[in-house]
């Protein structure tokens, strides 16, 4: 049975701080959790986003690409996507987008995920390049990354929402990625402008928490020393 | 298929911090995600330690008393037992116990439960009095507590220990409960040492963190201004 009300999590973005970035979890093994996700490669290779069951990496050169089973990543999130629609937007900043699908709320104290479907006046993403081990921490590694822009783009924007207390497991707030339909444009999204589209929401009142247990660089770490919250901050 | 690597938590301490100590989780329920556990009863009604299946509450006179079905928790956690042995303990202190269980590391990063099971020179509990709507905060209705003593009580030593970037969803560091064989002491353990006993460790790759949504009191609460981790240190 697929359970729509559980948002799965492989790894923490603490994790990737101090640059434990080694791929921990195939990505067979996410699409066990969920058809609907995002995340990162090792190393930072690319940003994913899945979507109806098929994982896409936008790569640094701003390639989409066909992610196989085999892809290991350090840091991810699933689901069974069971959307409600909510509302449809237009002419919307990402200020009127945070506020249309938190629907009348201040904030939220629990996971949920959005999508747009819909045109993008404008859309601004970013991808990592990869980098190779020894792996330098998240503030490094993000330096190495190409912004790509579009302008009247149609495309998919799936967005995950995280409770305050959680920051550090995941971003507070909002994480946003993207996919072109025509797959000329994807990511990590950095800023936006909604022309028009249709806003679903879905949330969950679980979070599976997955930690890579058996990765004995992420055993041994003493996260103590790191500045997780500035650092999460300043990179995403 | 019994699940050995997943703690189930329902609720988190952040929002017994503000009050939110409305019931929203049936014992009924909670023995679904587990055999062993620990938590509190609406109104922090006792302190709950399950056992082989069994789930009691020590009260604020210090009665033990069998849970039933309908019973319900603002706060509870439970697993599959399947510990291993890995020490005989004497004459142990609390920093003794936390230095044995962690077996060399200076901490975790991943949750883990404790299980001892053996003859404990000292002990001192303490349960909380049940409040009543409207409920305190935290730190008012944790003032209202029975402390229990003993000397030379052989009973399990129940703990749960959450990597500190998980404190507020949960304590960081070790959570420890205990019930005396023959009921004559039990609770949220304040001090203790052990005289002689076995040590039980059972490490969980996934922490299914499951929150009360339909509760409108928590969905509504502003978590912002509650000193979460400034609250937890002082009474856990």
């Amino acid at each position: 049975m697929k359970k729509t009300n559980v948002l799965y999590q492989h790894g923490t973005l603490a994790l990737l701080v101090p640059g434990l970035l080694a791929g921990t979890l195939k990505m067979e093994d996410l699409l066990k959790h969920g058809d609907t996700g995002i995340g990162t490669g090792e190393g930072l290779d690319g940003e994913l986003i899945i979507l109806d069951g098929i994982a896409y990496q936008v790569d640094s050169a701003g390639k989409v690409n066909l992610v196989s089973p085999e892809f290991t990543m350090p840091f991810a999130n699933s689901h069974y996507a069971d959307y409600q629609k909510v509302t449809t937007i237009a002419n919307a900043s990402p200020v009127d987008f945070e506020k249309a699908a938190l629907q009348g709320r201040p904030n939220s104290n629990t996971f949920f995920s959005v999508l747009v479907k819909g045109t993008f006046s404008y859309m601004k993403t970013r991808a990592v390049v990869k980098s190779e081990r020894p792996f330098s921490t998240l503030a490094e590694t993000a330096q190495k990354q190409s912004i790509f822009e579009a302008k009247d783009v149609t495309g998919t924007f799936l967005s995950y929402y995280s409770p305050a207390l959680f920051n550090g497991a995941a971003v507070a707030g909002y994480h946003n990625h993207f996919l072109a339909s025509d797959h000329s444009i994807g990511g990590h999204v950095l800023d936006f402008k909604i022309a028009e589209g249709t806003l679903f929401v879905q949330t969950f009142d679980t979070l599976e928490q997955h930690l890579p247990v058996d990765n004995s660089e992420f055993s041994a770490h003493d996260f103590s020393k790191d500045d997780i919250a500035g650092i999460i901050s300043q990179v995403e």
